[in-house]
């Protein structure tokens, strides 16, 4: 007896060594550590029987077995006299009125009595669907929630819930920050890393259905055969999880992989070309998801190299998927270096073509109108294009918020976002609801986040960029979910269900945005940051070739005052939203320098001057980070120690580099305000000349 | 009752599912399964005392705990009856007359009575060599070998025992095939990963006492403050492991980030800027271990660019670091366009230099004279430098065997070239005794391993890519312990101790390594792989602008015959050895085509002619790998399913690309041989047009 307990201490370590490993992120399956809720759960989960043989169903088995085992700390007997029953619809005759309620990938969960005994019932009309399921049902388990009376029906708001990796062939990812490519291209399609599988099920737990595999500055070369084979290896793993992929197409392949002298998208070659390796694809990958572009954007080519229009080179695409089922995502992140306003261009492009497109063309617009800002407007074209499909696009990988170093939960800006109301068909004509296709009746829907992973063990680099690659799944599957009942799933998953860590961590979480605004762009500014790899400050910025490509182009900051004016006295940008949205843009102050140019000396609602005010915001943002350090060191003893000291030492840059943007954007903006900083601001550690002779030449993901 | 065994039984499952994490390397401390042997092992060890408190000895303590904890499947106390005692000499006042065997590294474990009690000391002169101790003993227990009654004196051959790390500042690694580098030079040196200490661990564990961190094709951006603050935190990391650290140095440093005008190793200005250099380095990193130069080598700069030699470079910079105790490890791999044979250069520019460095100059000398070839004789310098310590250079990253994806267990590599006699001072002037300093008595003495590591879980991508991190350094260690030694002893901590296992796999690896250069470069080709990449075959290859990148340059094949005639009618790179080395090099048909042009008729010792043997010996390359799949098989259930899937996919993939060697060699050299392949052989699948169509222009490491 006294041996086996020695044993079961020992093992105890073992297991708690193990569970720091953050490789298994939000599944991690620990048992549950109240008394009285494990047995309750073990009362209500005495046998599972799970009906069905396709590799889905071999996945929901494998699932619900560790799952349990490990929750519930003893192994679960899969079995036919079972208390928990799994299967589709045709498995419950009694369920069958409910199928209608389920769609293709919605699923239920129902405590009921079945032949006389008590059961819970997990059920869909597919086996996708009975997967997304039990990963709820397991998510409940997790969190500490009662499993005794349930009636759940979820369906996803959205079809298409897509990560986008940029991701080169050579393995370097294009804003990454967590190390290199999950795919190894070189050594595919023979070998089959363990993480393609563990990607594809944790996108599944957590609703991400399709993974463009790809940069959008695509390369041609993976649409030749050898890399077609290495994409459906891919496929074929990814198969069972529900997750299909997609590949993003350069637009010149037909030239540089296929032999001709143009890629005009109305040249019958051009056509061919692209029709004969649609069904080349689709040999291969029955399932293919169809295409991403990036057209007549940052160099890349384009239908407009034939003055052609983007419907005419996205249809052309999608004339070539269509009979396969397959779409394309045309990206409206364009801006031309004659336009007036970079903010105004995608609007200007895209707006006029509006019902020009084919059905399975969706056009993929990014949250903002300039390029993932800590905060930007809503992109006026998502109030803009009715009889389009759109398919917006958030950033999951930190470019311009802190990179891999800076904690930032991004769910409050996905629901600021989501929550904005375009007016497009008058009140309540939401972003959410117009990405989900029922403000406007679309059939198809979508919402893609370029993806914050790498091969490093974590997957993301800070553990908490976990956080957002589990909230924009969920964000996805169901938008009227709060940031907040989304961070406390991910924490109660990823670190457990004590109340203090509970709370503790979503104080910091939910502060986390509002403060890299602050301390980064607060009260409108926008695109301020060092050229090419985006990281810190600069917003002296003034040497590149193209206006807008500097900040000085976007903060207009003069010894007059600061902001750029998109009013009518200036590019009149804000016309491109309705009259309802503009009065809101102008009377919020946290878009203001977005919109106007203001004096330093103008009062706002605070009473604080315009420069006052910007000292205030900056020395906000960084006291928020100060007090999520103080919060953190609370936690020490609760958490692993390894992950306390890695989240630790990462609040400490986050709090160095919060005090670099503050120091060196107040520095520079009051040599225009020529106003001296207020009495009771921290005083700079470093001149501006210091901090503009800053150089990172090898800083990541440029 | 119940309860806890089915914890236990649960536990059992997530110890098994942890311990299949390939991250933990050799040090798994998975419990002792021979019932017989831990009950042993438990009489044995009853509880530990450590004395001592610096933070290697914290090392020893954890390392300790965590091994004997694991091993041993139970907690074990550390007090002061111990039955295990660990310290350091004056620990021990008996044992006070065993210093001396001992030295600065070395360590005694001994089975002894002190106070009437039978003990086992673990002790050294030095906290490093206690620590070195203490893994040596736990090494005993995870082999299954008796403790009961030790008397082990283990001190190194070889004083430096490094890895050289090829990594970039963008973390990109030259010839690497295991991810990117560990070193996250961005986030350094506020963040420190876990990685870092993991890393000095395991390299502790096999005597690895140093790391050169950056390229040897270097920047110096490196040795800029900023960089160096970098460095300095992880040297703080490496420090209680015994690691020190090294750098790459960048010869035109002075100019680059030194403003100078030139980097003249006679300059005065020049001069005065690396000792400054070595100041501040010596300032924050006070045990720096000094640096390594690639210089006038593949476009590097050096010395010769100022009509300086080799030795006024290294001698310059020795002069900088001397007053610290540093060293300068001056690289030998040169060759210039202009030479008549580049197997010669290396000798011919280095040979007249002997005795002209400063005495804390190492002369780096990789083990061939051309380059890391799967079999090269050994290079003619290990014989020809008496009066300069000279450090061997080998490779473990594949760059010519396979890169990441072949199973090739370079120990007998290794040893082929420690045990060759060099005959300098007449018989049994080996390379080890060259290298370890005893044949010309050097104080200094080193071996320097290029790394095969970066951040993939597993550190080194193929399961079997650790293997050769740890032979590097238990061979750097103890030259005379055989390949198969380590080899056992790596399978038995890695995959367990069970007979079956252990028998199988040695056999493989033993079989690897004649078995890659069977199927890639038998009887002496070399240098006949393709261009840049060096993936895959391309004897054809000769677009290149030198003459000596080409493939056609090294195998010299035509209608008469094939092979570099290097005796006295050709190149009499022969001369550069002593003559009784070169006689066997002329006997041993393993030289055959390093040395001489021979004909397609002539008939070899197994009675087979030359393009027989040829055909014979590719075949016998592509069998060996098929019969190390059947092998693998075997083990099926034995291992882990996921270690077993990956080496099972990765055999299949050596065996593809062993066979495309073959056929891709051997229907090139046809062309001239104009011979028909014996009847026996498999015909080539595709035809050699095809094989030369082959482009692969996203291989790794190039």
């Amino acid at each position: 007896m006294k041996k086996i307990w020695s044993l079961l201490i020992l093992m105890l370590c073992v297991f708690h060594a193990s569970s720091q490993d953050q490789y298994t992120l939000w599944l991690r399956y620990t048992p549950v550590k109240d008394p009285a809720l494990l047995a309750s759960y073990r009362r209500s989960i005495t046998a599972v029987a799970v009906t069905g043989s396709s590799p889905t169903m071999e996945v929901v088995r494998k699932e619900l077995g560790n799952g349990l085992n490990g929750l519930l700390e003893t192994p679960i007997p899969f079995n036919g006299n079972a208390s928990l029953m799994v299967g589709t619809i045709p498995s419950f005759p009694a369920l069958r009125d409910r199928s209608k309620e389920l769609g293709t990938e919605g699923f239920l969960i129902l405590s009921t009595v079945m032949n006389g005994r008590k059961v819970t019932v997990i059920t869909a009309n597919t086996d996708k669907g009975v997967l997304y399921g039990v990963f709820h049902f397991l998510r409940l388990i997790q969190t500490a929630q009662s499993i005794g009376d349930l009636n759940i029906v979820s369906v996803p708001r959205v079809k298409l819930r897509l990560l986008d990796h940029w991701d080169n062939l050579n393995r370097y990812v294009e804003r990454g920050y967590a190390g290199i490519s999950l795919w190894n291209w070189h050594t595919l399609p023979d070998y089959l890393d363990s993480r393609y599988t563990d990607y594809a099920r944790y996108n599944a737990s957590v609703g991400i259905n399709g993974a463009v595999l790809n940069n959008v500055n695509a390369n041609a070369v993976i649409l030749t055969p050898a890399y077609l084979q290495k994409v459906a290896a891919l496929a074929n793993v990814f198969r069972p999880y529900g997750i299909k992929v997609y590949l993003s197409a350069r637009f010149s392949a037909p030239m540089e992989i296929g032999g001709l002298h143009t890629a005009d998208p109305l040249n019958d070659s051009v056509r061919q070309w692209w029709q004969g390796k649609a069904k080349e694809i689709y040999a291969l990958i029955p399932d293919f998801g169809g295409f991403l572009v990036k057209a007549n954007s940052e160099g890349q080519p384009g239908p407009q190299s034939y003055g052609r229009t983007h419907a005419d080179g996205a249809n052309m695409l999608a004339d070539a998927v269509a009979p396969y089922g397959g779409i394309v995502m045309w990206r409206a992140f364009v801006y031309d270096p004659k336009a007036s306003d970079r903010f105004k261009q995608a609007y200007d492009e895209f707006q006029p073509l509006d019902g020009k497109f084919r059905e399975n063309v969706m056009v993929q617009v990014k949250n903002g109108p300039i390029d993932f800002q800590p905060r930007e407007p809503f992109s006026p074209l998502l109030g803009a294009m009715p009889h389009t499909p759109l398919m917006l696009e958030f950033q999951l990988t930190q470019e311009y918020l802190g990179q891999g170093t800076h904690l930032v939960y991004l769910a409050p800006l996905f629901k600021e976002v989501l929550n904005a109301d375009t007016y497009a068909q008058g009140k309540n004509s939401t972003v959410a609801r117009t990405i989900d296709g029922s403000l406007n009746n679309h059939a198809l829907s979508g919402i893609a986040a370029v993806a914050n992973i790498g091969n490093e063990r974590n997957w993301t680099g800070h553990t908490f960029g976990q956080a957002n690659w589990y909230a924009i799944g969920r964000l996805s599957w169901d938008n009227s979910l709060s940031s907040e009942q989304i961070a406390e799933e991910w924490i109660r998953q990823t670190f457990g269900n004590s109340p203090l860590l509970v709370s503790s961590i979503k104080r910091m979480m939910l502060a986390s945005h509002e403060a890299v605004v602050n301390y980064m762009t607060p009260l409108g500014l926008h695109h301020i940051m060092g050229n090419g790899h985006h990281y810190g400050p600069a917003p002296w910025g003034n040497d590149l070739p193209r206006a807008d490509w500097n900040p000085v182009y976007y903060h207009r900051a003069d010894t007059n005052g600061i902001g750029f004016d998109r009013t009518v006295t200036g590019t009149n940008a804000l016309l491109q939203y309705r009259p309802e949205v503009r009065k809101q843009f102008l009377e919020d102050e946290k878009y203001l320098l977005w919109f106007r140019h203001v004096s330093w000396g103008q009062r706002l609602r605070s009473g604080r001057t315009v420069w006052e005010e910007l000292c205030y915001k900056y020395n906000e943002g960084v006291d928020t980070v100060r007090a999520m350090q103080s919060t953190w060191e609370q936690l020490k003893g609760l958490i692993d120690e390894e992950r306390f000291q890695q989240v630790r030492m990462l609040l400490a840059i986050q709090a160095k580099e919060a005090t670099w943007w503050r120091n060196a954007c107040l520095l520079y903006f009051q040599t225009y305000s020529r106003l001296p900083f207020p009495a009771n601001y921290e005083k700079p550690d470093h001149s501006l000349d210091e901090y503009k002779q800053l150089s990172f030449p090898y800083a990541p993901g440029n």
